[in-house]
């Protein structure tokens, strides 16, 4: 048995072993956006960092002004082979609505789905699953070979769900000691259930959270109603104007520098045959929202757009209460793409409020992080060292994507650590990250292992 | 020292034990719109029943579907009298936002005041302080005379803030127990700080909670982004349709009905010299926000509105969290004034929201109540009674007028029992009730106790 198959048998043997630790990890709330989950997010922490020193790295959780960082170092000594940092992150997403989740978010079960048994628990896939992919995939190496192929650091984030308000000042300080060849991240999609994907298109983000304040202090609408001001009468207002009837984002500039994708990359990715339609109706949805003359394959990964994520204001419990708010909020995100400048665009957005708001009003802003879209290179040695390795596991080429989602660490890496990125992951798009009963397959959990069992392997030759 | 002036001497002297009774009452946590407190809910309906008892009443809480009715009965016995049916509501409103109020809402204080002392406390003025000098009223009376000058039926509701559904069901199935000439309702303002008011013209009210669904589950924006129905975004849109830049309410057919004011009214109100400036100033407010051609004092109480009363959806926690939401909804109500028919405005805002549902968005109904406005007899010889009445206590006469709230037990009363109401009440428009930091002025409760003495007694006559 060559080394590599002998690491690919020892990881399908660990499966139960690696699928315990998992759970472990995944019983830890880690939710970093709330407070009440501090600690949580301290212990998690300190668990990856055990899970590390247990197979031979070099690993410490670091403090910062907010949750932890976990860097660990497993060196091979041998001169010229490669150095990779591996990025990951074990915070997790609020879980709410808690009433909607069929097992408790934080006692993650494994349990027959439509395609082979999944893992539920928040976290599962994003990116606790995709973490423990590869610790476990360099623990399947280090048992079977006593060593890694390559040299490995690993980074793990605890603000990803939050803003990473620590991320840029933490890589700034600690540059020397993260400084490697490349990173890998595994915090993105396959194409589909069969075909694996590396993802070179990032969206940006702007995250603002808007708070329209008029009287001051809440009203009786029986004594107010007609002459007040309502904040949630203003906000609706406002946000109502953020999209035309084409839907188009209106803030005046938001398309400037936005680029059309290059006939090429149209033409490959009309051979991947994507439903849009298919892609809607798994959720429930039947017609694209977004710009009408747009694919829905383009709406949700290289066209720029703008949600409002969050709306509050007045009385939200049950029954009835006859009030006028003294103020309203909403949190509104823009996603943005290549040629955008994330400051113009909160500019922007601020002044679209401001410009709105009638007599009696005023607008307070909080910012929750921006950042620009994100390229990376499509063609280098590493990519199609990996996409081989891809290949070989399951049997078909990865494409080369655009992601929706934003992971600004990207940009980050590029621009302190002067290094590009790898972006391959093995979650599925239903995976129903960030809501409830989010879950991770069994199969993307045990063949994402083997996947980077191959791709550290290859990176080595 | 005549019969009446013993009744109020005693009430002056009996100030301190009467405050420490509705302290008593403050102290329960009495919140009908929220099932956690029902508990709390019989536990006041068993206080006020025992309260009532204490005086000679022959009183018990009455079950009901939802909280239960206090029902209390003290007959002279004397042939001829009138026979008065008192009504109050011993439920009151959620105290949030708790971290807005200065003390504890269920802790009631009395503290200094700009205007003398005041009562702090959820249900300081609506309604237990209110309900409160009715029956200390009682009191000062039975230990002077020995008896009440008139017949009187005591009712108290324990769901006027959350719709009052047993209400009518009550009313009907106890039709003969609380049969009497005419209704006291205590649940209104003064004019102003001096001078007493007695309400003829009340709005009323149509109050819906509306729900978009769009998608079957919570979305990453990250992932549909773009292409997903975004329920905030349809409910923003919709609810920003539900005015026109001059203030009106556009729902199809919203005006139909609505009367003028007589020339009469008019002028005695433009004789009150009311000051709509000063009035939004006190919440610091400038611009009147609705009808541009009417004014302030027209815009509160004798013109229709809408308003959201609160809206929820999405991410509302601390912090970012990119989620499309599956669902977001609002409560809107709408104040209506004599013409208006409740069902017809309920229905023309269902058609409304219907009508703007883009593809994949359902909207979905549930109703906190709807009553049509009413009004009273100005010139009935009860009215004119308490009118002098309250003439020596305040030392002004009471002005007739209109109530922008609403108090959908008056139609109730007239239509299944038959009766007027007279509405008298001693709450001032700076109460703040459904708000933090409700108060009464210890002024309103002392002369509260004073007036009904005298207008008891006057009804006697």
């Amino acid at each position: 048995m060559s080394d590599i198959n002998k690491a690919l048998d020892a990881a399908d043997k660990a499966l139960d072993a690696s699928l315990d630790r998992l759970f472990e990890f995944l019983r830890i709330p880690s939710i970093s956006a709330d407070s009440a989950y501090v600690g949580d997010c301290q212990k998690a922490a300190e668990w990856a960092a055990a899970a590390l020193r247990d197979i031979g790295f070099d690993a410490s959780p670091r403090k910062t002004i907010g949750h932890p960082m976990v860097v660990g170092h497993r060196r091979t000594g041998k001169p010229g082979v490669p150095h990779v940092l591996f990025y990951g992150h074990y915070d997790v997403q609020p879980p709410d609505p808690l009433n909607l989740w069929h097992t408790k978010p934080f006692e993650p079960v494994r349990k027959p789905g439509p395609h082979g048994d999944i893992i539920v628990a928040r976290g599962a896939s994003d990116d606790k699953g995709q973490v423990m992919t590869f610790i476990e995939a360099c623990r399947a190496l280090i048992e079977t070979q006593g060593e890694l192929p390559i040299d490995v650091t690993v980074f793990l984030e605890g603000e990803e769900e939050s803003s990473s308000r620590s991320l840029i000042p933490f890589l700034k300080e600690n540059k020397d000691e993260l400084k490697a060849d490349f990173c890998l991240v595994c915090d993105t999609d396959m194409w589909d259930r069969e075909t694996p994907a590396i993802t070179t298109m990032l969206r940006g983000m702007v995250y603002e959270e808007v708070t329209i304040k008029a009287a001051s202090r809440d009203l009786h609408s029986g004594m107010y109603g007609g002459a007040a001001q309502n904040p949630i009468r203003v906000l609706s207002k406002i946000l109502a104007a953020l999209h035309d009837d084409d839907g188009r984002v209106t803030l005046p500039g938001f398309y400037d520098g936005v680029k059309e994708l290059p006939d090429a990359v149209k033409a490959e990715w009309a051979a991947l045959d994507f439903d849009g339609e298919a892609y809607l109706a798994e959720v429930g949805l039947k017609v694209p929202a977004g710009e009408k003359d747009r694919t829905v394959l383009e709406q949700i990964t290289v066209r720029p757009t703008c949600d409002v994520n969050g709306i509050s204001g007045g009385y939200e419990g049950e029954g009835a209460k006859t009030v006028i708010a003294a103020q309203a909020s909403a949190k509104v995100s823009f996603r943005l793409v290549a040629g955008q400048e994330p400051e113009k665009v909160q500019a922007a957005f601020r002044k679209f409020v401001t410009d709105r708001l009638p007599a009696d009003c005023r607008a307070e802003f909080l910012s929750h992080g921006l950042g620009p879209a994100i390229a990376v290179p499509a063609d280098s040695e590493p990519l199609a060292k990996a996409r081989a390795a891809l290949a070989e596991e399951w049997g078909r080429t990865a494409p080369v994507i655009g992601s929706g989602g934003s992971i600004p660490v990207v940009g980050d890496m590029q621009r302190i650590l002067g290094i590009d990125s790898l972006l391959i992951g093995f979650a599925l798009e239903d995976d129903q990250i960030h809501s409830p009963n989010e879950k991770y397959d069994v199969r993307s959990f045990h063949r994402g292992i083997r996947s980077w069992v191959r791709i550290l392997d290859a990176l080595a030759k």
